[in-house]
């Protein structure tokens, strides 16, 4: 057992099992096998850069579960999770990216052993790191099993965040709101876009007074002028221009747990259009969150957010918001809830979302979005960044 | 077309494009499904943190290829890609991670519309990018067809580095020289971690005079004393502390090509035990490099490695090295060709490959890895850092 860099108190990793074990009962799944990164360590505590190569978490109904993957990354399962030592099980180097063999042979004949080689076997069929080929191996070796789909399973235990959860999410914002506070100091024209980034990526990790900066699970998005008519281009060397509009997608991490906001800047003189969107999009966003609260839907945001934005004589036509928390590359999304129509889930006190009312112009984008956090009457947002373009 | 952001001159796209069709005939795969993104990159140019979302390119044995994902991100691949605009197909964000519907049910219909309906498609079925949902969604909407494993195809082909891409190699060689030194600049006892990180992050974006820094592929690990004895863990705020070891394994990364290099600092004075473990590492590497020769095969420097640090008393039970060049999260390996017994592919001019000889003790860990080069004689080490610990 390594509590050294155990990331929450053992109790909470049992509150967390019970309440997955009612969720596989409901479902009928005997076994879960856990691949999504931000699953394991919400289950067991697991933290590391290992997703790279194959690795689970495994479930049953009853018993301590087990950590498995590439020996050599047990070393640090060891020093993260709460399970005994016994219960973290490596796999040989040769199966590491090796087209004669797969990892999850080794992953069955595991089940096999622990009586799992006729149960229902939850797997995460539609998760990056569950490849085509690990289903094909596991279906393979478990000839006797039923393997049902989990996608999103363990996903939605985690909806509901916990008092410490919350904290840290509201440390993650503290370090988003220096990160934007530092653009606004360094960025002007001609000032080389990477040397920007450098000075955003030094300051999220520095964090706060009182958090230390995480990786994000998406770098930081920051296009200006035509490339911020897409959303998700990364960065390069091209000077900052007066004229452009700037987003800044950006994230405050905190031992995992996310705070993504982000905010515009216009250098120079805007002009009256980008002023009528930024308009637009706040009232658009008002409307919206005056509907985030319990007992209202995902999708009451979307319809409040997009009539009043077509309203103003704009459209926006992809979801404007989604579940936050625990997260690893490459998504910092919980890959659940969406604010857009059809999603009719009830909102709880609890839950955290990045409300993401971005418009993407014809000549640039606007993105001034708000992670919240809702409460038992309305939502909290968990920054205080003023919602506003920066004019610079 | 937009060549704006093109990474590489048309002309360089339509070779690539040949050599992977030579490659498909060979598998007799009329088209072909690239879902990795280091592959969708070095086909066509697409460049863009948009891989949370399921997209692809698609080649068939004529024409021009296809870039198909979610439509906002059409947006960003119209300014990378070096296909016409017609050839980017956009699947509406209803799609987007919604249980009740598959992107790749849009991706069905697009491969039937150009008459693949009953083609045999390769796929590359283990691949972080390419789910098990993803997969049964084809298998189900394209009932004619037959799916083949195509993984790695696209990855074979990039194997043998062109001079402008062993170019953009050398500047990321230029980077984690800077950054190593910087590290060396800056650490010291006390110092916690996370600060140190960010100054290494900052050096790795800052760059060189000619090479501004992109992302890398992983973040950089950085662990110290018994975290160290893991080989994936990330940082925390945690003090360097006087008679540890820590490593650093992180690349210097320029316009999504990597040049990983990892090096490992004691502060204080080396215990005579990572003296002798050095040693052995260094001996062993040189014998090591020595098999890195056109005509000698993967598993030649495995042996070398091994059998030298076997008779110095120590043992390694993973691989000592992988290809490296274009990537993208989670991995900078190529996940073709490893340095271990078994792998008997031959050394040709042109190949890079990150030679990692990371020994992982009881109390710590030794990492003095080298990217290198294969040349017409020999290995050419891209960078040029002293090859020993660090002691300060």
């Amino acid at each position: 057992m390594a509590s050294n860099n155990l990331a929450f108190p053992t109790s909470d990793y049992l509150a967390r099992l019970d309440k997955l074990r009612a969720a596989m009962e409901a479902r009928e799944i005997d076994w879960l096998v856990i691949t999504d990164p931000s699953n394991m360590a919400w289950i067991s505590g697991y933290d590391g850069w290992s997703f790279y190569v194959h690795q689970a978490v495994v479930v049953g109904t009853s018993g301590v579960p087990l950590w498995w993957g590439r020996a050599m990354d047990g070393l640090g399962a060891l020093r993260t999770v709460y399970m005994p030592d016994d219960h973290v099980i490596g796999y040989d180097d040769t199966y590491v990216q090796n087209p004669e063999k797969h990892p999850h042979e080794t992953l069955a004949a595991l089940l096999r052993d622990k009586g799992a080689g006729s149960a229902r076997i939850g797997v995460e069929l539609d998760n990056y790191y569950y490849s085509a080929a690990a289903h094909a191996a596991l279906v393979a070796h478990l000839p006797d099993a039923t393997l049902v789909d989990a996608t999103g399973l363990v996903n939605w235990q985690r909806a509901v965040k916990s008092p410490a959860e919350i904290d840290r999410m509201r440390k993650a914002a503290g370090i988003v709101e220096a990160m934007h506070t530092r653009i606004l100091e360094v960025a002007e024209p001609g000032l080389p876009k990477h040397h920007l980034v450098a000075e955003i990526l030094r300051t999220s990790v520095l964090g706060t007074d009182d958090a230390w900066g995480d990786y994000p699970a998406i770098v930081p998005l920051t296009p200006s002028g035509m490339d911020a008519t897409a959303p998700h281009l990364t960065w390069d060397d091209k000077p900052m221009r007066e004229g452009e509009a700037t987003f800044f997608e950006i994230a405050g991490v905190y031992r995992r747990y996310h705070c993504p906001q982000s905010r515009t800047l216009f250098l120079g003189t805007m002009p009256d259009a980008y002023r009528r969107a930024e308009d637009a999009v706040l009232e658009a966003s008002a409307q919206a969150l005056a509907q985030a609260k319990p007992g209202n839907t995902c999708e009451d945001i979307a319809t409040a957010f997009n009539s009043t934005l077509n309203r103003l004589g704009y459209e926006k036509d992809s979801r404007c918001g989604y579940a936050i928390g625990l997260s690893y590359p490459p998504d910092w999304g919980e890959r659940t809830m969406s604010f857009r129509a059809g999603d009719t889930t009830v909102l709880e006190p609890g839950m955290t979302f990045h409300f993401m009312p971005a418009l993407w112009l014809d000549d640039g984008g606007i993105e001034i979005t708000e992670p919240i956090l809702i409460t038992e009457t309305g939502a909290d947002c968990l920054s205080s960044l003023p919602r506003e373009v920066s004019v610079k």
